[in-house]
């Protein structure tokens, strides 16, 4: 954060031009830290809910150790996405209550389990190869205070398979579809269930798949009224909308 | 049919230099009439079953007209597709039998109503306005001679509309599913049946539907192996696959 | 809904075959009512908790009053989306007090105003060619039970038109960012707040902006972990995922 | 398969809630087993007509050889697609009578050679590299009961090539058309037969066919009416649905 | 042309500063009249053997009847593409031997009709809805010198077809082949004959021909080596190329 | 404006919270007119040097007129783009001195006529149809103050055409080159020239030119490093850089 | 060849029922030789004036020998395309005057080198990276009897590099311009010359290239009537239809 | 450059028949070296002010030593891009005081640092991801005589981080901004500065960002007028241009 900037606030709140509302809200708004390669968002934490999370492609185990730290300096939960088992190697050389998910590519620390959802988030796939997705929406979503329901390979061709689940789905306060191929399977639990569907195209599929967009179309397309769509394979970003969307009011 | 080479044939046969089979085959697969701007094949209402079905966009009701009755002077049964009213105006003058489908576009002329199937045909719609599609390949499959049930706004984000009619598909012995959107329903279709499924994916749908792409990618890439698909908004083609895969062996 | 179906349930529930939760369920998953060329799908508004709305577009006048009778003897709010004066005037001459917005394209019935949301839904657009979307969406989430508040032509070009709204948006429970071009207010939306932004592309713009789809896949590509997106062009899913989000919890 | 769910029924047969057929039809369509990562649907088997086909791509050779043992137990005749030569070594081990396709990388138990068609299905390639597609397509055929021909490099570029098998043609009851580059020879295969053509765009070519678009829009815009497509290289859902179709009545 | 340029041209000729060759080749590239609007290139017609043809879209009648008084004026033979009767009314006012193509919606004057090509130029449609493309290239084809044959109709679904014109295309020097859909007729056509095939797509086709892509594609893909393409609907293109090719030695 | 928002800073610079340079800073970037469906970035025009410009397409020319008045009360130099010249005479009748660009449909007041410009813009097209958005560029370089030339129909099919204006391009201090087809008239252009080229894509052209994206990728992928590109008919974006980067430094 | 197919032709000659021309043409059009994996075209030679080229991708070293050797056996020129060094080698103990082309990656034998050209061809290329494929076009056109002519590296950023070679140019028969990136280079040589223009698009370039489609859209779209364009980097079918444009009659 | 060409030059000024100014200019424009595999392009640098660069992909180290030699011999700064530091080490060994330049993967010998600009340009990032692209915009304009300010990791998802370098961009002569995913902050950066801005894609991203066409097509749609694209990743073309654009006045 600038030093600067932050001290004529501060003099404004003392000399009374600010009041103490005002003060908090321009620090909360301007504060990041530069650090050369990277200007890190603490405010982000703070605005959002959550601490930033550290995208762990394209950069080094070095790096990725040092924002860590800092970070966790100021925050019980934090998670690396995208990321190896070596880099969980050096990080749990630091820190030994560190979580490697191996399906999902993540580490994770989770000190404070408090849960701060209003109800439970269930993650559906509609096959085998799209749980590393999914297992990325639900690590995130664990992390960020909410109950976690998985439902594993339940795709359209079986429909009995997800019919089977419609208890599960219908007590969910959000739900999370994963699915390759066609994407159908969301527009099918979206009828299901009175709440939010939010739906993860995957890369997963052959020939016209076209790495994920024959499924994000499908999805973009849904006849059912309550689906919204994330990024191909973002299973952290599904997981974190949905905890945003199943966080109790304060 | 080109006078000339007709003679040749017949003239190697009465010499006994082929014999009456290679004859007949030759005659078969020669047989065209060149009327100038178009040669109409003869030889293909023999060699697949069913006289050549008139595309009746961008020909003028004379040219159709004049077509028309010369495909009726050899069969029983002739089909117009995507077609108007203007036309059947015209067409019923001559023959007064003629049918107008309306919401399918075609003109139908249906005498021979002999059944050649072994089973019935099934079309499903996901939604309302997949309806003309529908009836173009329903339409077309009776005039082939067909029994054919419909089973129309049965999509998947209602997902009991099709489930209700489970032992209808499964007493089917060829089902077409016809989708717009996000083109989800012939995956649901091929996962309760053991037949094949013809896929037709419609043009309806808005935004990044792009004019049927998103379904006919969904349809592509189904989960279900029994499918296959067709071009966006062919119903004619669907009906005219189904009769052949329903027609009873010789 | 069909009556045979439906004796069976009561009848098993009578001998006490099934319990009257299952019952229950049963009846709530299996009931639409086939009117022909539609399966009015009621137990949607049940599983779900709005009626469905009628999407005008492609559906005649009568069709559309049809379908409108049968709904509001049933619930005392109804929408019918993409549609135009002509059938304003058909409805308002069975209904009084049938609202006709012009700019969104939509009637209104509103006649339960009792408030449904734990919070305040707010819609935002880029530009002035954005609000007939954005007013989708609102109209859609005042009738669902929620307080709307409204900021148009923010766009990112003049970045102090949306930080001036900060408050605003920071005490909304769901934010809707509408956005043709470029797409990119989402973005910066999405940084600003602690709760879930869905994003609308509009067909707004020239040249490369493909019908939608330059701004479609900005949104998707957002950095902003909290974005999730519908349809271009689609207020109304916009409006109906955002009342499910803010309902209060029973 | 759920143990209560089954009872339920068996109960419910037992006391004469529900007839004979219900009962069977309802364990039909409810069963599958959960093994964690997968949801085996042996229920499709009987759905149908053939067991589940492992599709070996990403899963590991364990993984593969455990679901194989569950699925032989229950059918004489059991495929793996898209695996590899180390995979076949492991299965080889525990089941000596296991073939290897090498062009096809399919493995196979052909127990059954029962014949199921009603006549032929012959498989033809346009080129020489379409070859592994095509294989897979014959392979699957076998294995599901039928009786199949090859014809193999028979590229519209030598005409004659194709035309020296028309009567081979002629005789069959469903016909298979592997191609990529331009995907001409499932129209001129259409237009010979009276039959439905499978077409199958491979991703063989360079510089604009696009990994098999090229083919596979060539086939969709096929001007022979008999004629339906499947994803590119999907030469097992080719031959699948090739067996439904050739299958006899009963 | 600029005068001064051409004294400069000149002088240093006289003077001996260049030789004879030298200044007629600066002459023949430097020479374009500058009308405002538009700068004709009246060196092209020397540089290529024929006046600039004139594009109708988007011109006046007023327009293209300047520029036509003036490129008749220096060549007997001139064609106006893209145009229409309306047009062709004013032009036949001022020349009375003025023809009208209303298929090929072309206006030519053809005084000059000496023969220039070694050979015969084939023309060849795959169905009747081409005719209009393949017309704008034969008209072109005879004004530029040729002797043209039509062939129309003979698309690959009933091979037959342009087997029977087999003869014709062996003895031709240049072929052109005109087809939508899924452009299959070329690689046909490129296998039959030892000379170059000019490849011609049209936007004929519906669902996902895409305006002419998918028959692009195929051409662009086609498995016979002879064969090159030009843009879609681009006839004159294949006419002018097809005549300078065919163009005898001087 | 904000009156609320005015008041505090004048107040803060009155009481030496704030000095003056912060003071205006501050006026500078916060300020807009909120006018219900608009939100008029006055500030635009002091930040960008020129008063915001209406785009008119869809506008009534009531709205227009409306805020033509405000800008023109604020600024000598106003611009309607993609106008028509209905909004011109309403526009006329209250302003006398308002031109009317036919070709560029553009309405422009232009009053203030001092140049800013180091140098000369020139704008280049590469055929007659471009013209139109190569005026848009024009008009809008001239009403921010620039010497504009003109250089129409010089594309590269006739290299000479444009080699011609050699010494014109290399005395420019910026060019702008419009052009549609394959786009290939910037590379020539910026190869001659030692300053800035921004290239316009038109949607001039047919067949595979995809409504100017052939155009499009041909100037982004220039093999001339001093190209960059704006959006397809995008002249006022051309003329608006164009004017930025020839501005006087002040 | 078939055998029985020869016979059945010769006893028909020598019986007089076909005369000594249409026996020739039978045999000519029907004789290829299936050896397993291919049916060899022999005939295409004859039909085509050229022995069938290898296309060495995907093929072992072993086949392409054993295919060499017999094309080999019947023609003094004999190409393999996309091949490597290594099959160079065995190759080359088999015949020791095979040529490696390595920029080209192309073996020849290259025995009979009379000239069968009318004239000169010119292979043009825009940039150094261009040289492989314009490479396997000059190769293959000497092979197939033609003098040609090699201008490198003369793309439209520094235009007097083509403009030098405007006499050697203008006195080509056929012109082959290889280009990638904005494939701009063709039309600016098809508007120096009054011959064919042969365009090669490769696949160089980055960003947005999109590996030779911006190239080859450019292309496409060219402004220059003379050009025609094969598919992306196919050098030899350039070079192969230069060659039949480029013969000399007969 | 050829040796004939620039002694006809030099006869005809030093006879009189051209001035001095005409000489120059055409000496100018003609030369270039042939060096066998390509024509280097001397007069660039004197046309464009700035010697060729090397673009190092595809080049071998032997090769760009070469050239580098020539171009040092007549240029005090010479960059080669693209390359890596096995090239490093060989230029080093020549030339001691080359710079390597890591992240940007560019070589530069820098010795005349004399500042050509009228004012400073700033190069920013919206990731940390983005800054190998920047630095090669930063270097190239460095040693093209320019002061470089640099922002890195200033995305639109966390505003008040480009908010507070506002007072350094509106000090600049131009901005150069690159982004990837969904290229938002050109659009941002446009609207706080009057002068050029120039956009460079990156292909950094994933799922729907297609490689960079996401942040592409979002820059070309930018709603601030002042916004110029490069290609993805061109990150010396927009230092090349920027610095072309900051030029002093000669």
């Amino acid at each position: 954060m600038d030093q600067v900037e932050l001290e004529t606030i501060l003099r404004a709140h003392r000399n009374g031009e600010i009041d103490e509302t005002t003060a908090a809200e321009q620090i909360k708004n301007l504060s990041y830290e530069d650090i050369g390669y990277a200007r890190v968002d603490h405010g982000r934490a703070r605005r959002q809910g959550f601490p930033e999370v550290i995208f762990g492609e394209g950069k080094t185990s070095e790096q990725i150790c040092g924002i860590f730290e800092k970070l966790l300096a100021r925050s019980p939960n934090v998670l690396i996405t995208r990321t190896n088992e070596d880099v969980y190697g050096d990080i749990r050389n630091m820190y030994t209550d560190a979580e490697w998910h191996e399906s999902a590519r993540v580490i994770r620390v989770f000190r404070d389990k408090m849960e701060l959802g209003m109800g439970e988030i269930t993650v559906v796939t509609a096959g085998t190869s799209d749980i590393p997705v999914a297992e990325e929406a639900a690590v995130t979503a664990e992390a960020m205070g909410n109950r976690v329901k998985r439902v594993w390979d339940a795709g359209v061709a079986g429909i009995h398979r997800i019919l089977a689940e419609r208890e599960l789905l219908q007590n969910s306060r959000v739900v999370i579809v994963v699915a390759g191929m066609e994407g159908a399977l969301p527009s099918v639990v979206g009828g299901l269930v009175a709440v939010s569907v939010i739906a993860v195209p995957t890369s997963i599929g052959y020939g016209a798949s076209f790495g994920g967009v024959a499924a994000l179309l499908g999805m973009l397309n849904s006849c059912a009224s309550n689906v919204t769509v994330v990024n191909i394979d973002n299973g952290f970003g599904a997981g974190f909308v949905a905890s945003l969307i199943n966080r109790k009011q304060v």
